[in-house]
């Protein structure tokens, strides 16, 4: 078959091409099963198995240590917002720190169950750089501490995440990882919950992968929903109440698919966060190097996934983003548009696009200058 | 290809072979889009028309009044049995009428939020009737009264729903329709919110459904998660949070393909729902008239959908339901397993089980009882 358009949706989002391949081959009969996935109970050997096997990839790929559960569960990040303050704040105090629209949503949400502190802002500089650890302003008994560690909206990145020990703070480090989740190793020593939605990495929404620190299940409050509850997810493997198996399945042919990927004599998750690297410093590259175009986001926190650019000064019209976006689709990349919220474009280049998406947009970048810069 | 084998998986179960197959066929480029439908933003043009054809037709097949929100939800039944008091208890009282496993669940969780009462319980006849409504104790200043209109284990199904008005109650009505959602015509008239998780009748598990009447959507309480608000996820068009937009998309198929469907002069639900009657029928005749096996619940309340069976008496032994599940597998009838808290045999015939797969089933209960009998 002939290429497929690049696909920049910043989720759901472009998916491996063997890994749909593989899925519209299977879709009547799983490995001789006589079923689709689809089909299959939870409960049953087949399916236990694809589970098994996914959380055991999953596990290999990120090395989540062993004190760690990997939870599959539903509702997204927007819903880990209540999950996670039900599950963890004890109805006390919770320290946030604001780096974009992702972790304002979720200092808000967090409200509804607990006494929640803005530990830093962004918001004074636009959202554009992430506030120094060091000014940070952590209190003493929070439950824990929330941050963002991509910001899908806003395009920044936790290039390093916080050390809480070293500043002064005993509280567990809660990350919603939703938009950058397998697309770099993460340092568990210093997490004590991570959490994303599947849609952006991983597989289809509504799968969203929580990865808890055993010592952290037991802390619900008794209002948390029974399928919510860490512990209770937990001690049933996800299969509490009929987990998302379609998407479980899905997820784990993308963990496969990680797995055997090799780029610059890497394999695995090294593979790809190598290739997320050289896609991102190419776009960026090209973005700075542009007089119509604009990345506004300090270089030590410019997210690898998601990058936001804007036409730069008297050029930001309606017309000439309307022409970009025409002219994209035009050449088959896809879904540049701009979060509604900041407008302008944006470009999400998770793990399933390759090298060859971010060059064609790089090189309709400069044909577009050329013509009307 | 040749024909599949015939699954009674009590969900996720078994999807009508068109609609696999068409699933399949648009997985790597929907519609000439470029993109499988895993992979579009939800706010896109090609998905927002997915899901707002899926519902449209959803309320069509349904006769859904126009007062009713259609809400694509996430978490199943067991996270509704949290959610539906979280929206509608006001923490104050819920009556709840014990028919089966299931109805007992939702009584214990809705105990986090409110004030339970069991208006009746059907344990002493171990869930084989329902207690007559004139029998329940309804109480006056009830914010809803729970009922499981079918009990997916215990196979017990509400073949008329309770007028609640007529039981001297002015509460609204609830009903979990899980497992015989779409089965049949529903008398929205005697509804005031009904859920289902997908899994069986509908699509992909993970997605669930949730129609409300428009005068209960501003209940909700202050620890409801957002995500889970009736009133903001009714605002938002289900798209308040990223919904399971691939699920959606299968449950529209699934919908398509019911329009399409004609039986015995019919179309639609009213054909799919004399298929289930015809069905139905077709097997319990056949365990009736059966010495080795039985079906143990009241005739006027039988399910439809899910069909719990035992060896009757001394012949319910551990190796004969195994050579009973083991030549059932080698005849491509699968997974015909009990509920493991029951035991024995279930067989779930839902809408997309055809006729000739219960008559392949009664073929297979009569061939063995010569042998065993």
């Amino acid at each position: 078959m002939t290429q497929r358009p690049f696909n920049f949706s910043a989720g759901p989002a472009a998916l491996p091409e063997e890994v749909l391949s593989q899925v519209a081959a299977e879709m009547l009969d799983w490995h001789g099963s006589g079923m689709s996935v689809m089909e299959m109970s939870h409960r049953g050997p087949e399916f236990t198995a694809i589970c098994a096997t996914a959380e055991r990839d999953l596990r290999e790929l990120l090395q989540v240590p062993s004190n760690f559960h990997i939870l599959f569960m539903q509702g997204g990040g927007l819903a880990e917002n209540a999950i996670v303050p039900l599950n963890l704040s004890r109805g006390g105090e919770v320290d946030v720190v604001v780096t974009g629209s992702w972790s304002k949503k979720s200092a808000e949400e967090a409200r509804r169950y607990a006494d929640v502190g803005i530990a830093a802002d962004g918001a004074p500089a636009k959202y554009s750089a992430i506030p120094s650890p060091a000014s940070w302003q952590l209190r003493k008994n929070a439950a824990y501490v929330h941050i963002c560690s991509n910001e899908t909206i806003d395009g920044v990145e936790f290039h390093q995440l916080p050390d809480l020990k070293a500043l002064g703070s005993d509280a567990p480090l809660v990350i919603d990882c939703s938009s950058h989740q397998l697309s770099r190793s993460i340092d568990w020593s210093k997490v004590g919950l991570a959490f994303g939605g599947a849609q952006k990495n991983i597989g289809p929404a509504g799968l969203t992968l929580v990865f808890v620190r055993e010592d952290l299940l037991d802390r619900a409050l008794a209002i948390c929903p029974s399928a919510f509850e860490f512990k209770t997810v937990a001690a049933a493997q996800s299969m509490y109440n009929t987990p998302p198996t379609f998407s479980i399945y899905v997820a784990g042919l993308v963990f496969q698919w990680l797995k055997r990927f090799s780029y610059a004599g890497k394999t695995g998750v090294a593979a790809i966060e190598q290739r997320n690297i050289d896609k991102a410093a190419l776009l960026y590259g090209a973005l700075d190097a542009s007089n119509l175009f604009e990345n506004r986001v300090a270089a030590d926190c410019r997210s690898r996934m998601n990058i936001p650019f804007y036409l730069r000064g008297e050029y930001n019209t309606p017309a000439l983003n309307a022409a970009f976006l025409d002219g994209a689709k035009a050449r088959q990349l896809l879904q540049l548009k701009g979060h509604k919220s900041v407008g302008g474009m944006r470009a999400s280049i998770y793990n399933a696009m390759p090298l060859e998406g971010v060059q064609a947009l790089v090189a309709y970048l400069k044909d577009f200058e050329a013509q009307h810069g």
